[in-house]
């Protein structure tokens, strides 16, 4: 089935010769021509130049996010390089257009030097209206997204950090509707502590929530800890304020909510078993969740979210980053603030009308969704 | 008048944002969306990391141009930075869509250091099947082209250098036709020793003329002056034999065929008077030539050329461009040999059935260029 599967994938993206195609917005003969180029085009650089900050109404820039790789951690496959990344990236920038009508362009890197990489971005930064930071490995990913976003006045995200969290954070604010409580009463226990597990943990702690435990493969997140980079150091100051030490069985027990972020088949029912009374299950390593929706219902959880499109409560990426990009580029906001993230989750949220065990996050294909996730990107002051 | 004309060329960039659009080749929806994203691409990726030299069938790049500037150069309009050059790397794009069918998009860099130049465009190469470096401001255009051609196993082509040269050289073949010569009989004087006159030399001087005179602002180019950087003391090597000293009036003097690439005005009737018989006079200095074409046939100029379509005898880059890449593309070829552009200029020459005073070269509209062109390139052998 697996193998059908690839081969289909495979077919399609050789005979379209993959899948995105520039285009020209208008005809371009002996009459345009001359505006379009030489001689016209001069007055319109003369103006860019003396006006930069309106090059995104006079060209392709205001509408086009650039989708940047090192290639140093695609998807599950790891270290595969530009061109592994590259279908990937494209994948994305189709995304971009069907869902919020953004021009984007894949751009995949020939190196996975930190330095560079900053230097690259903001040097072809010009070219593009926001960045989208994409599958680069932990933890270089965090330097490399504060690095280039302290020296741009456009949007940087690095979507594995911040995607994964705000439909987190949206399908938790339904849970917590589902239970007549607040995401602040859960104790929750993150499998994984790399970059999305990170980005969970931060926006969640921003949210208000503090009472969080991070689980990494040497054991819980804490000061404790004497071998953590400076991330997780930071990690420690944000969460695990009572201080556990231990490994998975400790970080889970009595937990409210897991939100895995970790690998194939980590959970097992008697870690169900030990959390709280009818607790929530994300299993997001994709493909393979970390337990099966049927094993931690089985087991007793009452509410399970996964990756995937095949279960219900898809925690999908694709829910975000094409409306907040579009509301970033419409409204020309410089940064995408912690502020908007939050904004995003709730509005995502509240497109679900009535959640039920079974409906915590609305559907990637309701239309609602960009329009709702843009307009938590605040319009600039008249 | 030019106002009028420059506020149309504002108003129409303004009214579309910009001139190219990116968009999907297939519908993005529920049934497409797993083979084109999540999970299907992950069987792409897994190929292409493998096979990186198949990229160019299973993506977009096997078909994208990048364009590249730095905005040190921009047109006539000097240093004028990345904003300044977006609007026309942007109608370049276009141009490559409308003539070649090639997917094309500007990079226009908040950097002017060659070597970070060098590093970014090898850096982000697998996002492309081409580089065309544009506007780049001598004499660093010389060294950025050779060494990211070095680097990468992909055409790059500095168009200023090249594709002036290539329409010169054509427009010469076929002036010679006219004339009963070859372009080898003509003593020539290049006036300028920039971007595009020193391409012109040698594409000149590789297609078998050795009576080729240069001259700078500072006088005749050639192996007596001490003020030469390393690529004018390269053409010192492969012109001026004759070791002719002096400025401008020496240059021109007895000369069959002045090729001006310096500034407007330059040249006056009396130098004309100075050449030989009947000569051959291309003034492509933009928009304002070295001599109008009306005062050189005055003076005695038999076939004059220009870089405006408002005269016969364009002197277009854009003959040359889109075949070139299309033909490069096409074939898979690693780099644009200086037998390809001879090839290219022949190809073009012989578009014109019949050659006349008033027509050397083919127009830019013909349907024959770039197909003409594209064929200049060889097959990869079987």
């Amino acid at each position: 089935m697996a193998s059908a599967f690839d081969a289909a994938a495979l077919e399609i993206h050789k005979r379209l010769n993959g899948k995105i195609t520039i285009q020209n917005k208008a005809e371009c003969n002996s009459e345009t021509l001359p505006l379009f180029y030489t001689p016209g085009v001069g007055a319109v650089s003369t103006y860019l130049a003396q006006h930069p900050e309106e090059a995104g109404e006079y060209s392709v820039v205001g509408n086009c996010v650039a989708v940047v790789s090192d290639g140093s951690a695609v998807l599950g496959l790891g270290n595969i390089g530009p061109y592994g990344a590259l279908p990937v990236m494209e994948g994305k920038a189709m995304i971009f257009r069907s869902q919020a009508g953004i021009d984007s362009y894949p751009i995949v890197l020939n190196t996975q030097d930190p330095d560079l990489i900053v230097e690259i971005i903001c040097a072809i930064a010009p070219s593009f209206g926001g960045i989208n930071i994409e599958d680069i490995s932990a933890p270089r990913c965090y330097e490399i997204e504060r690095r280039v976003q302290d020296r741009l006045s456009m949007p940087v995200m690095h979507d594995d950090q911040h995607a994964t969290a705000i439909v987190a954070l949206c399908g938790l604010i339904n849970a917590a509707k589902i239970k007549g409580k607040s995401v602040c009463d859960f104790k929750i226990a993150i499998l994984g502590a790399g970059a999305s597990a990170s980005g969970v943990a931060r926006l969640f702690a921003a949210f208000g929530n503090d009472n969080i435990v991070l689980v990494d493969s040497k054991g819980i997140v804490g000061k404790h800890r004497t071998d953590l980079d400076p991330n997780k150091q930071q990690l420690s100051l944000v969460t695990n304020h009572e201080g556990l030490t231990g490994g998975l069985d400790e970080a889970i027990k009595g937990a409210d909510v897991i939100i895995g972020l970790a690998s194939a088949g980590l959970v097992k029912p008697h870690h169900i078993k030990s959390m709280a009374k009818d607790p929530i299950v994300f299993a997001l390593s994709n493909p393979t969740p970390e337990i099966t929706p049927e094993e931690a219902i089985a087991a007793g959880a009452a509410i399970v979210g996964t990756g995937r499109s095949d279960y219900p409560n898809q925690i999908n990426n694709a829910l975000v980053f094409p409306g907040l990009f579009r509301g970033a580029l419409d409204n020309r906001i410089p940064k995408i603030t912690t502020d908007i993230k939050l904004r995003a989750a709730k509005a995502l949220a509240d497109l679900v009308e009535n959640p039920s065990p079974t409906e915590i996050v609305p559907s990637v294909f309701n239309p609602k969704v960009v329009p709702a996730v843009a307009a938590s990107v605040p319009t600039p002051l008249a």
